[in-house]
This record gives C-alpha cells, sequence and structure tokens, in this order.
C-alpha cells in the first residue's frame, strides 16, 4: 500500500516507521525545512526498539520518501494519516485540499487527540472516507488506536480503517460516538484528577503516589483491563458478587471524589511540577523515556509469549 | 520473625505464603471449621507461581501453624496481620482481645481496605501500635502495601511496619492522611466510575474498553506512575511543557465528567454485567484468574530484568 503521513514530528515519524516496517510505501509531506534529516534521524533512534519487537526497519529504506508538495504527496495515496497541529481550521483547510488531489479511494485518516471527524471535515466535498485513527504515543510501540468515525463517516471507511490498523498489528477499537478525550484519554485524565487531588489533598507524595499506580493498578490493567477485573475481584461470583460487595462502597466514593474539585491552577501546577521534578529531576527526559520504551517492549514481549496467550 | 495471621480467607492465605517465602514462622488463627486444609490447599495452588518469582513455598512447612484460640495465637507473635472480615464491631473487639493476649512490642497491622485505624483501634489501651497495611490483592503477587497510621498510630509503629513489608520484598507507601479507599482503590474507583460512564453513554462496548485499557494505559502505568507519564508526556520540556499544552484540555474534560452522574443502579449492573459475561462468561473465573496471575508474574519478571532497572 502507498501511505502518505502528513506531519513529520514525533507522531509522524513513528507512524512512518511502523508503515514501512510493514511493507507499505511511504510519503512524509512536511512544509518545515530539515524534515527529511530529523525523521530519518528518529528513524534511527526507534529502529532498536522496534528490532526487539520483530519490527525490520530501514531508515534508508527506498520505499521511505519525502515531498513538500501536497498534491504530489498525496495523488498515489491508498491512505493518508494525517499528524499536523491540533488546530481545526488548519485540518479542515487541509483535508479540502488532500480531497481535491487524492484519489476518490484513497483512506483519509486523522491522528488527532482532540478535533473530531465531524469537524474536521466540515468544509470536504466526500467527507465518509474521512475519520480519526487516533494511537498513543508512541504508535510504533503501544497497541491502541481510537478508530473514531464523524457524523458524516461511512460504516465502509470506518470498517477499512480498522482493517488497515489490525493490519499492522495494532489494537483497533470502534468507538460509537464522538466524545472529547476519546475513551484512553478520559481514562487517564480521570486518573490524573484523582492522582492531583490526592497530592495536593496532602495524602501522599508525587513520588508515593507514582510507586502505589505503578506496583498495582498498572500490573493489574496490563494484564486485563477494568471490566475483567471487576469480573475477577468478585471471585468465585464474578461481576455479580463484585456489584454485590462494591457497588455501594464505589458509588460512595464517587460521590466524595465528585463534590471536590480539583482545580489546576497556575499554584497547583507550580507545587506538583516541583515535586515531579524532585523526584525525576536527576535523570533527563531523554533517559526516562528511553527507559519506559524499553520496560514497555519487555513487557509487550512478555505478554506475546506463547504460555501467556488467551 | 513470629508472625500471626489472623482470618484464613484468600487474602490471609496469600500473606501467609508470602511470610513463609520469607522465612518467618506464621501462625494462622481462624474459628471456622476446616480452615487448615483451605489454607494448605491455597499455598500448595499458589506455589508454582511464586516459585516462578523466586519465592519458595512449602505448603508442609514446619513453620506453618494454626490455632483456634486466638490468646496462644497471638502470645508469641511479633507481627500480627488481621484479614478478618470488614465490620467495625468485629475489629474493634478483636484487637481488644489481641492486645490483651499478645506481647507489649507486638506490631498490630489490619489488611482493611476500607476501614481506617483510627476507627478499629478506638477501644485499644495502646492503639499507638495499631495501623493498616492495605495489600493489593494477590498479596503474594502484587507489589504494593497501602501503610495508613491512625491518629494515634506512633511515628515508630509506622516506620516497623513500613519496614517489615520493604525486607518482603513489597513496596510499602506510607499515606499521610486516612481517607475513604486510601489511594489504589481511589484511582481504580475513578477508572471505573469513567468505564462504567463511557460503556452507559454508548460510547464502547465492555470488551473495547477494556482492551482500550490494557492496550495503552495499562502498559503505561505498569512502567511508570501517572505523574512520570506526564513529565514525559511533556517532551523535552517536561511537566512544565504537559501542563502548559493539556492543563486547559484536562480541567474541560474534568468539569465534562463531574457534571455527569455515574450510577450504579439496579438496571446499570445488570447491562454492565450482562455484557461482562457475554465477553468473557466462556472462560471460568479460574481460568482468567490463573490466566491473570500467569501475565502478571511475566510482566514482574520483564521489570525485574537487570537491563530493565533505573
Amino acid at each position: 500500500m502507498h501511505v502518505t503521513v502528513i506531519g513529520g514530528g514525533l507522531i509522524g515519524a513513528s507512524w512512518a516507521a511502523l508503515f514501512l516496517a510493514h511493507g507499505h510505501r511511504v510519503c512524509v509531506h512536511d512544509v518545515a525545512p530539515g524534515v527529511e534529516a530529523r525523521v530519518r534521524q528518529e528513524l534511527q533512534r526507534i529502529q532498536p526498539f522496534m528490532a526487539q519487537l520483530g519490527l525490520p526497519l530501514d531508515p534508508h529504506s527506498p520505499a521511505l520518501s519525502f515531498d513538500g508538495d501536497l498534491a504530489r504527496a498525496v495523488r498515489q495515496a491508498d491512505v493518508v494519516q494525517e499528524c499536523g497541529p491540533e488546530r481545526l481550521a488548519f485540518k479542515q483547510s487541509l483535508w479540502v485540499s488532500v480531497e481535491s488531489h487524492c484519489r476518490p479511494d484513497a483512506l483519509l485518516l486523522s491522528s488527532s487527540s482532540g478535533i473530531t471527524a465531524s469537524m474536521q471535515s466540515r468544509k470536504m466535498a466526500s467527507p465518509q472516507r474521512m475519520l480519526v485513527g487516533h494511537p498513543f504515543n508512541p504508535p510504533h510501540l503501544i497497541p491502541l488506536v481510537e478508530v473514531v468515525p464523524g457524523r458524516r463517516t461511512s460504516a465502509e471507511a470506518t470498517e477499512r480503517a480498522r482493517q488497515f490498523y489490525l493490519a499492522l498489528g495494532k489494537q483497533a477499537i470502534v468507538l460509537r460516538k464522538e466524545i472529547p478525550g476519546f475513551v484512553a484519554n478520559r481514562i487517564q485524565a480521570a486518573v490524573i484528577r484523582e492522582s492531583v487531588s490526592l497530592v495536593r489533598q496532602g495524602v501522599v507524595s508525587v513520588e508515593d503516589l507514582d510507586t502505589a499506580v505503578q506496583s498495582s493498578l498498572g500490573l493489574r490493567w496490563a494484564c486485563g483491563g477494568p471490566f475483567l477485573s471487576a469480573h475477577l475481584g468478585g471471585g468465585a461470583g464474578g461481576i455479580g458478587a463484585f456489584f454485590k460487595q462494591f457497588a455501594g462502597g464505589l458509588q460512595l466514593l464517587w460521590l466524595h471524589m465528585r463534590l471536590r474539585p480539583v482545580l489546576l491552577t497556575g499554584g497547583a501546577q507550580r507545587a506538583l511540577a516541583q515535586q515531579i521534578e524532585q523526584r525525576y529531576g536527576a535523570q533527563s527526559i531523554d533517559q526516562w523515556a528511553s527507559r519506559r520504551d524499553q520496560q514497555q517492549i519487555a513487557l509487550l514481549q512478555a505478554l506475546q509469549r506463547p504460555s501467556q496467550s488467551e
């Protein structure tokens, strides 16, 4: 397949790596100067990580090209994966240009985490083939892709998008409604909210909060989502027993959480940032990020081992 | 050390296994008939799991004893780990009995997930040595222990409890305030709340919600908590850049979540249970639980490998 990546930032480079590793021809379009060098450098950086997941990546592959001219870049595309800035006006006019130059059957996908397909496609003549395919960062490692059709996206385009991502080895889920934050970022926001609340109330330090989540819930949810965990939390009685035992307590906790507003004021941000710098500042962001990527690969490998499969 | 476990249910048996594996003498006290057989059977079941973590466990160890007489069971204890029913009256009178029979320097710990030390110790003559040591299920596998002192717990007892758990290889965090749900269960409740909300609003299925969390946030948080993740989510600018880019969006999502009440009515429970049974019912709870335990061990092993260390 011919895939055009619009935007050569970190997400664009990561997608390009994954597409290349799965045998697609990839054209990266970006008008910024120096994009080719930066993308190739990023491919070089992530190549060893992908190799550990059995994904061969050649940063100098002849299947990779760059084109600063949008019309040329999308002309042959079977799929366009947009990774541009998160600005509505930019995306709206981009899609109008794309659809006037691409093949009529090209599938048009946006990596946006927040601007819905319904909003992005508003000025398009053929919005039925445009939808969101939101990856979880970094796309070359983390399996989830949220497929979020807009009001005018066709069921056929949605299914094509899902199949496209599944063939890349992704865990693609289809959302039935457009909602701010989609699914994963809403869950994440709920966790950050309660984490901020607990630290701001003086219940725990930033360090202990991170330790708590990492050494309990993170492990739990890496092996099964919240509903499977609840099902198992009920013991032999499953989810029925879980609700019987915990529904009342959950409802009270939810009320307790809801009554208390959590505000990220400037002062709150500074206090949190200070604790976070204190805990993590001794190592650079790059060091922490490499460590995280390495660990995530180790976890993915551990979960992929045949004896662990369902 | 001599550790007395009060309550021979699943949590008690799991603690007993961990204590034995670390060379402690363990006495299990429970007045229910057949406790010894059930505990030994559970030790037999979890023995191979613990072996994979390098924790040797002999279900027939001479270091393990049973005593239905509370006075005798606690007499020699250096540490008591209570795992009885979650009823305030039961725990209050239990501690009064325990303190009248145990050594004056015995450390008294409750596994309670919800009844605070301040409440449990209200009738005690020496409440300064009683506090909560709340494990995350199952205690023999999951590293987290929440150490939660009550208002009258001494700093020395809190530190002894922390050291006791650290020596067992646990990740022990100390809470500075007693709060309903402590830390991990509050974070979990926040996730279940948003998960229930998304399914009830028809945004995703139970299956897709679980897939989303498992294949993104679970992996992320198993490698680092929410604050480290935010720090890395800001790119080279760290947490400052993260707040600059995302604080406004988070605040809006929090408002959006807070405006909408989430209710676990009978109807909601039935609808959720039906979807959960549909997704997971083909395998037994035991099969899912074994799979989860096996995966968690694989993850713990992957995270422990020297190349993955900090």
